[in-house]
């Protein structure tokens, strides 16, 4: 692997900054909000089916999570729900939408070194704008050749993004904290993944295969990666 | 120019389909919703300013666009309005997310003519996901080298598209109905414009010089683009 690696792709959203504790964080306050209507465990239970119908309509992001806490609020009350708790579940959508960016432990030492050596990109599900301003905040533009927000991380969403970066699959190393989405479908078409855990996954992100690939790399950390190249 | 073009971008959202109507058709059921509160354009005026200060935050597409509803809905009824209302407005945002894709007049035939001899892209604003779904459904995504959904189109954003595109600015040509987003960035840039002028325009793209300049084209229809070429 170690001289056929060219460009190297780094997942965002819990590989080089914190954001599902934000969500979960949002949550707990949404089903806080109704648990006059149905215990705290149960809000969360319904709004996951909210998102998992609304899914192909909506895609990935704070905007659509928003739209789904509310219909979800309006389904458990049975529309008897005060207006005031509407707003307050969008002012909970503006708040996830002005989070300050945490960069996770080793992640600029890491791009420092990688820099200059490999393509480095960025490919990140979400809300485009958001994902924008969270690179932006971050400070880690500069790094970057390149920045691809994808509706989807699935097969074909990862051959489409190897076509437009004119890439061999066998050239192209993912990074990132999640078996399904940056590992899988990447190992399916003959590239590198490799696996750094984060402490919190979304539950539509959870999978629990022993994943054992010749191309697949299982990382404590960021840094980690530096040991292969 | 003749000689110079080499990649030519189009606009999509009323440029190669139909889409403000559709915009503008739900923006009045929302409006009629409301009426008990407010005189119809009084909403349609509470709703723009929602939109304006929510702009830099949702960015834009139909999911920010419902968002701004539902706050627009609960202010105008001093949070008095029934959540059977705010069920109403996420429905007009899941039938705007699935309208059916009509092709504007010409824009096959015209398509047709310029494959192979240029470059040509997508160059749009909006969801991620809702842009994907429409290019799809369109039947036109064979024609494009690329699609790039923009979170803005300012000069910094077509600077970096054609960065990444890596096309000089006096080899890209813009077609596109909305003068602020698809004309003067790209002719601040050195590139060159032509304008489809469509019959509806959202407020906030609204803008009305009368626009002289060496690398701008007034058309009558997409069509008209191939006599320059």
């Amino acid at each position: 692997m170690k001289n056929k690696i060219k460009t190297i792709a780094f997942d965002a959203d819990d590989t080089l900054w914190s954001n599902e504790p934000y969500f979960q964080e949002a949550e707990k306050q949404f089903c806080r909000l109704l648990e006059d209507y149905l215990p705290q465990h149960s809000v969360s239970q319904e709004l996951f089916k909210t998102e998992m119908k609304n899914l192909h309509l909506y895609g990935y992001g704070v905007k659509g999570f928003v739209l789904c806490m509310i219909e979800t609020a309006s389904r458990i009350s049975n529309a008897t729900i005060p207006v005031k708790l509407i707003d307050e579940i969008v002012s909970i959508g503006h708040e996830l939408l002005q989070k300050p960016i945490e960069l996770l432990s080793g992640v600029s030492e890491t791009l420092d070194k990688l820099k200059g050596n490999y393509r480095l990109i960025v490919a990140t599900k979400g809300d485009l704008l958001d994902q924008e301003r969270k690179l932006k905040n971050s400070g880690l533009e500069g790094y970057f050749h390149h920045i691809e927000i994808m509706s989807d991380k699935k097969v074909s969403d990862y051959q489409k993004l190897l076509k437009h970066l004119d890439c061999k699959p066998e050239n192209f190393l993912m990074l990132g904290n999640s078996i399904k989405s940056d590992m899988l479908p990447v190992l399916e078409l003959g590239g590198y993944a490799a696996h750094i855990p984060y402490h919190v996954t979304w539950a539509h992100e959870q999978h629990e295969p022993v994943l054992k690939h010749e191309n697949f790399m299982e990382l404590k950390s960021i840094a980690d990666i530096l040991s292969y190249l």
